[in-house]
């Protein structure tokens, strides 16, 4: 039986309860050596003055400010040269009228004067110091506590320790800061079907690795929290009841992924309701609308969706609020390369990726594949959050995207296009950083189009598919490809004509790929089955579910198939102008144009049919 | 004798040297639960097909597509139940023509099936499961390597490591990856002002806490380094050597602070000539001339100057690039606030403060009090470079921030004016964060003009001194303090105008502030004595500097100093209208206008004789 949320709360309640459930930590004193990042627990006044003594903040001479009045170039005032003062030491000198006393920055105004006249403001001959500017009374002094004044409040409770603030606290001999602790943060994973990778090579059909207990422990310690990462619970109610028993014993938070929705399989809320306090079950939002938020003893309990982009977009949302890391959550302002629909009545967090564009700032695209593909978590640097009560935003109105971490950056050059083991080769170098959406040519060109990626690589040739190009996307390069049916050796020494004629299926990769577009030309009456890979393709050939496969010399074992050549395809790496002045495009640009095609089995310069 | 450099680099000749001296550090091994913010030492490749067999991607029911062909709310197709998959097992059942079998989200596709229907297109009643839309072949299946093919390069050398990134890593049952060990940095502080910490609670005069080596250490770790420091090495060009001698065995980079001019008592430069290469000293640039770049034995030096806030920029700017950290250097663009002058023919560092505008988004503002201020370190978000061939940036103008460290953002309310014990009270409190510019009423009145701060606190009452207020200034609370004459009994219990008549000298604030505007008005001959707090003015008269302080008997121990009345004057403070709207603003507001000024000594609602 499927049981419906009876009623599904709205963000801002969520929010509410979340804040209800005051996670207290406790406190610690921490050398200021290694203080980056903490919370202040309390208050710092500052026990000293400072500077502590008046000081110059000049080199040059320390002198009597009177003596100085009407100095000029063509009238210099002659004072008579009275000694030295080194930062660091307490002067014996007192100065009277008429003389002048050499002084660094930083040290002490010996008593008797009252000003420094710059050292370039004046000219030294021996004892006789001429000075060509007047200085007022103070000028170039820092009188004691002008910076800070002895029980002044210098930083206060809640304040983020950063190398500044840091300083801070050292100037005023301040070794040892009372911070608040790291919150203790418990992860339990749930899921009959999920295996840890440490203990497991390989999976069994059905099976996935554990990939929520480790985004997360690395999101928790970027929020600020020491993880404890418990066993994994599979789905059994026993098995999570006695792990959540032990987690709420040494922890102020537990985060469970998994196992929350309302079927009967689904056991987290019910584990949170019988050992204590469920206090929220269903949220209108998307996804996360199963979000389970309670508490067991003193331990706040936060139960995510199993999805793991979901999890770590709720974790950034929710998890992030209860670990008081909230003031800190990375984000950006960015502009909606494209138009983007919503649905009203709940509030969806759409995962977006970032590209810096010249001119117009950081653009982002939605990478919302659903279904739950890892490509899209990893493509994903954040989401914008579109409330219950919007289902329209137009391309080009700015956003706040919630970044997923800290240590999350757009890439130096993001590419689409169509899969090319040379470019893969490339990418590999010490070079830019990338990002490939390698969703096949059709999507790059089109991406190309509209502004997302930088650089396309394309095998269209002039077939542009319905993409209209844009004026000012240019060539960079074009190599040929070997493009082969490999078969094995079921077509014996046949002529390509006779396997397109013997044949019944033919494989080859999806839709969006140029090498679909070709096979589809191609005069055959086989059908046409489509994989999600070269690599898919081909095992398809050894497993005799196709009879042959088209695909790229380059990424065929030439030891395993027999290969019939099919024609040699030209491959455009395409650039948006208004992106070659971006750096890593720049780069890139250069290291793809001085690429060697013929280091590559199965690549030529164009129209090389030697 | 001071020597003069002969010649200064450019800045990019500084970069230029800077990446001649590349850091090797070698590789490490992490485990995923830790490994955020690590350099990915080499490529990863996918091992494994994700998903591993044919998965479901919705809970409903696998089929073959071709029995669900025509069907419709008013034409359902009726197949009959074939038993039931569940996520995590291999299915036992092969689908056969008209049958229809039940399966969960992530479940493996059972044989002879090759789409699945949503659970909501279907209606079940016992055997008999109704169709209402036909599905496709593929349809709401992932094919076995559809998201990640095995062999794909999935993550590459130099990437950073995130939640993310983990996250796939985990995917594909990695549980560990080969990451760039962290650069070990050696921090050398010199200096024969400088005392540590920990090593005295006092000082004498002319000496001052070490402040660089705690700053930097704590940038250090933010760029991704490891840190040692070493004991601070004072002047001596023996123990500097020594010092040297010690880093560079156990370090890949060694910063040092102070001692880098060109002067004969700055060591430094000659320290690494000696020892090493001196491969650059004396930069164009503005604070940071006098950086030393070189090297010895196979350690990179960087030799910085010695002003707290230019050590962190010079940091900032040449240190990250030698740990290679500069891809992730905290960035932010923002609007100038008010217009801004720098010098031909060299690169200045602004270091600035950051604001947040609804509407215009970050704004900046200077803070480079210069005189190696410790409040402006403290001020200072970070710095906009102007380069060499520029000498005026306008308000208004788009500048990119380099932010001193990662944990840095704009306080959620930035306040000015007057410094006010109640309000001071009132911050301490938990509440948003807070930056107050305490540098005086008429200060704080111009930086709201300017649309600098959101909030001040002015004791000018209509007189705005000249500073032209705005028309949405609102003025959000007003109270009344007591000021008073202070002074140690001289004057026995003489009245206000016997004291204004018999002293000779009177101390107050400086002239930013409303007391000194006050202590001007009154009817005395006295000469007037400005001190950088009310707290130094009172130590004045009980030095016997002054005879009497103007000051607020909020700060004044009454058992200490005897006092008159003066006045009772308004304090008002006033808010931008236009960021009311921020909700750290809206808060304080709030907390302002509840705030009960009777719980204070010499504090009073407005106009209350009482």
């Amino acid at each position: 039986m499927r049981k419906q949320f009876r009623e599904l709360s709205p963000l801002a309640d969520a929010f509410e309860v979340l804040d209800s459930l005051s996670v207290e930590v406790s406190t610690e004193s921490v050398g200021i050596e290694k203080a980056d990042g903490r919370l202040l627990a309390s208050s710092v006044t500052s026990p000293i003055d400072v500077p502590g003594f008046d000081r110059s903040i000049m080199d040059g001479y320390a002198v009597i400010a009177d003596d100085t009045v009407g100095a000029y170039d063509d009238n210099p005032v002659e004072l008579t040269y009275g000694g030295k003062v080194h930062p660091g030491e307490q002067p014996d000198i007192d100065v009277e009228p008429g003389h002048a006393v050499e002084i660094a920055t930083g040290a002490v105004i010996p008593s008797g004067a009252n000003a420094v006249v710059m050292v370039e403001q004046t000219s030294r001959d021996g004892e006789a110091i001429e000075v060509f500017r007047p200085v007022t009374p103070g000028q170039n002094v820092m009188a004691r506590g002008a910076d800070i004044a002895s029980g002044e409040t210098v930083l206060r409770r809640g304040d983020r320790l950063d190398p500044r603030r840091i300083g801070l606290a050292a100037a005023l001999g301040i070794d040892e800061l009372t911070v608040r602790s790291r919150p203790r943060v418990g992860i339990i994973s749930t899921g009959a079907e999920i295996i840890r990778p440490s203990t497991a090579d390989r999976l069994a059909p059905g099976e996935i690795f554990d990939i929520n207990s480790f985004s997360l422990a690395n999101a928790v310690t970027d929020a600020g929290g020491e993880v404890t990462i418990f066993p994994h619970a599979a789905d059994d109610y026993d098995v999570i009841t006695s792990t959540f028993n032990e987690a709420v014993e040494t922890c102020d938070i537990v985060l469970s992924t998994g196992s929350t929705s309302a079927s009967a399989e689904d056991v987290v809320y019910r584990v949170v309701e019988d050992m204590g306090e469920l206090l929220l079950h269903g949220i209108a939002i998307k996804p996360g609308k199963p979000t389970v938020i309670g508490s067991i003893d003193e331990t706040a309990v936060l139960g995510l969706p199993g999805n793991p982009i979901s999890a770590l977009m709720t974790f950034r949302l929710f998890g992030r609020r209860l670990l008081d890391a909230e003031a800190n959550a990375p984000t950006v302002e960015a502009k909606l390369s494209v138009a983007v629909d919503s649905e009203f009545g709940r509030t969806q967090l759409l995962p977006v990726g970032l590209v810096e564009s010249p001119g117009e700032g950081l653009l982002v695209y939605d990478v919302d594949k659903g279904s739950g593909a890892i490509t899209s978590l990893a493509e994903a640097d954040g989401f914008i959050q579109i409330d219950d009560n919007v289902n329209y935003l137009d391309a080009g109105e700015m956003v706040s995207v919630q970044l997923l971490a800290s240590h999350i950056s757009p890439p130096d050059v993001l590419i689409g296009g169509e899969f090319c083991p040379g470019v893969d080769q490339l990418l590999d170098r010490d070079g830019p950083s990338t990002r490939w959406l390698a969703d096949g040519a059709v999507d790059g060109a089109r991406k190309l189009r509209d502004r997302i990626v930088d650089i396309a690589g394309v095998n269209l040739g002039d077939d542009t598919l319905g993409v209209e190009p844009r004026n000012d996307i240019e060539r960079i390069a074009c190599f040929e490809r070997h493009v082969v049916l490999a078969h094995r050796g079921t077509f014996g020494l046949g002529s390509l004509e006779s396997i397109l004629e013997q044949a019944d299926v033919l494989g080859t990769t999806g839709q969006q790929t140029g090498l679909y577009h070709r096979l589809e030309t191609l005069d055959t009456s086989a059908s046409i089955r489509t994989f999600p890979s070269q690599q898919a393709a081909l095992r398809a050939v050894t497993e005799g579910e196709v009879d042959a496969a088209l695909v790229l010399e380059a990424v065929t074992d030439t030891d395993e198939f027999d290969t019939v050549s099919v024609m040699w395809e030209p491959f455009d790496i395409l650039v948006d102008g208004d992106r070659r002045e971006k750096p890593g495009v720049t780069r890139l640009v250069e290291e793809v144009t001085s690429f060697n095609t013929e280091m590559l089995d199965g690549y030529r310069p164009p129209g090389d049919t030697s």
